[in-house]
């Protein structure tokens, strides 16, 4: 089920932005009980987003709406927010008057096996190296051809991929964030050049922290994150996935995994009550 | 006008990993006298574009069909064609079988005032820094938020704008290529880590050697670009624009400009006899 700008379609115009340049944002919000969840935590990054592009944000009242109307048709699901500068402009001139193209998706909730949360997942190193980028890092656009080229190298021997970026530091998965505890710390890559700061990247920081847990934002080399003592993996549709096997190396769902693990079923409760 | 896999249609579907992640590329090519300018080299780019982002390639036969066909339309215009890796697969990961979505449409040719080539063009310095990125550097793919980005950083006052890398060096305009005339030598930045390689460039480059010019692809700093003796700048579209003003300095049309231009010109007339 799809939302175009408020109208049930399946397509979007040919000159779109989004199309031609990427020129544009998502959120991938997941749907609990017929709930978005931590969905204010997804409007304000998609509004920091909006703030960075020079895009404007809809009203959220719309917003709120279209999201509330798609979340009520299921149970368990996914809804995709997308937003795009929309048509118009010259070339990469944009239009003096933006007409943002509003898109909301309604996803079926992906059947991942319920082991990779009980018995941890899969993961190795990408070749593929991200670039760096101060200006676009840590918001969710439209380009994301350095996640689909790193995608692309494995098939389903592995449930997900670390991608360095070119200063060699390890940044994030291709399609979550890194967590790793060595000697009772929690480190987390830092957002600064490279990567996406993910919602449950957030609200993991921060429900460690009210918890005390030490969590710091780090340059991380691959040595680091391999000699660490557990591992976890996170975005907002899986939720987290304890790193059981990467590269040769085997990890354990630790202690302070588990206890994030709960904080977190606690909070998403609170968070759709 | 606009084929989109070969039916004239308006829009595309909203499911599109064109839309979704700028997983795509796409070439801007002239139509002069109802005929496609450098259409073998166009193609040649494309097709190392789909090597490196992994797209197949379309029937050449089609793509030259579809092209000629909306040539024919209008005597002087501009064909974008696209191709992206179309719909399907999960996520960042591409479907098992890739049916790309080919779009070819025709626009008129742009409204620029005949003076941008006989009297020069007014330039500036962006402020954004283009990401350094060796495995995308080159090919003319759809993430081009970097420049739509640029591009915003002004309205008229300026024809185009030159773009740095994060390593402060001077790159590309932000839909042109640049040369730089110092001492009887032609230089223009090497497309490594950042940038599109242009056809036109390329053409340029081949047809100053072969007169006798050299040409050579280096690192440019700023103050490099600021002590030139002539400036000028190349895209598909307007073919060369000499620069007569960068920041506070002012460039004339000098000799070798104007024997490149006139190189140019015979070379375009050649091809699409």
């Amino acid at each position: 089920m799809l939302l175009i700008n408020g109208e049930c379609k399946n397509t979007v115009d040919a000159t779109d932005r989004g199309l031609h340049y990427g020129d544009g944002l998502f959120e991938t919000i997941e749907i609990s009980q017929s709930q978005p969840v931590f969905l204010q935590q997804h409007l304000a990054r998609l509004k920091t987003g909006c703030q960075r592009l020079k895009i404007p944000f809809p009203a959220e009242a719309l917003l709120l709406d279209e999201i509330t109307q798609l979340s009520k048709e299921v149970e368990h699901g996914v809804i995709k927010l997308m937003l795009t500068r929309g048509s118009g402009g010259r070339g990469y001139r944009q239009p003096d008057t933006i007409q943002a193209t509003r898109i909301v998706a309604l996803h079926p909730y992906p059947d991942y096996p319920a082991d990779y949360k009980t018995a941890g997942i899969t993961v190795r190193f990408c070749e593929y190296r991200l670039g760096l980028n101060p200006t676009l890092a840590g918001i969710k656009h439209n380009n994301r051809l350095e996640q689909v080229l790193a995608r692309a190298e494995w098939q389903d021997e592995f449930q997900e991929g670390l991608m360095l970026n070119l200063n060699e530091h390890v940044i994030e998965g291709t399609m979550s964030n890194l967590f790793v505890l060595k000697d009772q710390v929690v480190y987390t890559p830092e957002i600064k050049l490279s990567g996406i700061k993910g919602i449950m990247r957030q609200v993991i920081i921060e429900l460690a922290r009210q918890n005390n847990i030490v969590v710091q934002e780090a340059l991380l080399t691959r040595e680091l994150v391999l000699a660490a003592d557990e591992i976890f993996l996170t975005n907002s549709v899986m939720g987290i996935w304890p790193v059981k096997s990467l590269e040769d190396n085997a990890y354990p769902i630790g202690p302070v995994t588990q206890k994030i693990m709960a904080y977190l079923a606690e909070y998403k409760a609170a968070d759709i009550k």
